[in-house]
């Protein structure tokens, strides 16, 4: 299905009235990032429709793979994105009619979609992005430092980075966020950027292990000079 | 609108595809209760649709306030019903021709709808329930024993009380199913009831109290031989 053939019968395929964008998060060099989309100068979360014949869980699902790469990850479902004067007509307008595509009010696309808002929480080294159709560019960002952000969705960032500050301290998801293979410090590291304040480290530590959800590996080899920290991994 | 006219013209004021339920729970004589209403020996949520020209979010309101006559509530967006098989065209024809109406399989109400699954926390003294268009019946029913439901509205009840469980837990929202001022034991017998099972009394009394967010009323007065237990209610 090329664009034009989307804009004009892209309602027969998918959910009219309903989209879902996904704050996809990770960890690198320290800093939380976010995976955006570029066009027309300004940036947007990855996001997409829901089939007709997909459910909606699916759906987000899918997107995640087409973007990323990857078949598994943390998903989670944390808001909808509801009001009543959201509409995108005037981006689409601008972004359609630069690249020739034929645009009319009565599309499908001109309404006013509710927005199923997912984040999902990866390990960047395993990802490889792709862009979408429309889109001009795309990479990681530093979550504290969003670029200027196409409609609502630097408020769907901000909603996501809140909700998973609330979830990292209620459930144990950070390590979604780290190799399979990590040190104490790294974790500790990862707690502190994402609730943005220091923890006592040797409390932190206690508090993980306590969990019984990570398993010590082997002592590594001491081929170093150097004393290097254990690794840890969930338990199977 | 009449019924007619909602069946055929209703998707030009509400989006199609998608609808919004709530579990609307209350507590009375120690048993955690819902409100259900009933056409044809089965029961359902209370629900309803999104109109073009309000939010997700005020339709349910709305919804709620239309069904129990309140006008505030704790109301929480808990989890989105979306699977692709998600309809209820078999139920809705059995009704309408049984009542009627005009039915057709081109009607926007037969195609799949993505729900929105709210739970609402009320003071059941302070309703005043009201049955919609097509019900028969409505009234309150033990949580724990549900009357034959359609459709997937028992997975939907059953989800937000197991919502409701995680949240008790976390948060404290269970006054909302008190009146105004109550008194330990009966927040005490509450919490037992809805994550069903036993808690030892002092110490629940204690971790409540550690929360700071009641405050105890003036000692009741000695009218009567027996003594009283001290009423609290949430502080301004």
């Amino acid at each position: 299905m090329d664009m034009d053939e989307f804009l004009e019968r892209g309602e027969e395929l998918f959910l009219p009235n309903l989209s879902l964008d996904i704050a996809i998060m990770g960890f690198q060099e320290g800093e939380l990032k976010i995976l955006l989309l570029e066009f027309e100068g300004k940036w947007t979360l990855p996001g997409g429709y829901v089939g007709r014949e997909e459910s909606t869980d699916y759906a987000a699902v899918r997107v995640l793979e087409e973007r990323t790469g990857l078949k598994r990850s943390y998903l989670k479902l944390f808001q909808v994105f509801g009001n009543k004067d959201r509409s995108f007509t005037n981006e689409f307008e601008k972004i359609a009619t630069k690249a020739g595509l034929p645009w009319h009010k009565d599309l499908w696309i001109n309404q006013r979609f509710v927005s199923l808002a997912y984040y999902a929480l990866v390990d960047i080294e395993k990802t490889n992005p792709t862009g979408g159709e429309w889109q001009q560019a795309f990479g990681w960002h530093n979550l504290k430092q969003l670029p200027p952000m196409w409609m609502d969705h630097g408020d769907i960032a901000e909603a996501a980075m809140k909700q998973l500050q609330r979830d990292i301290t209620l459930e144990q998801i950070s390590f979604n966020l780290l190799p399979e293979e990590f040190t104490m410090p790294e974790l500790h590291q990862l707690h502190e950027t994402i609730l943005d304040k220091k923890l006592e480290r040797s409390r932190f530590q206690k508090k993980m292990l306590s969990l019984g959800i990570f398993e010590r590996l082997p002592k590594p080899k001491a081929d170093a000079p150097r004393r290097k920290p254990y690794l840890y991994r969930v338990k199977e």
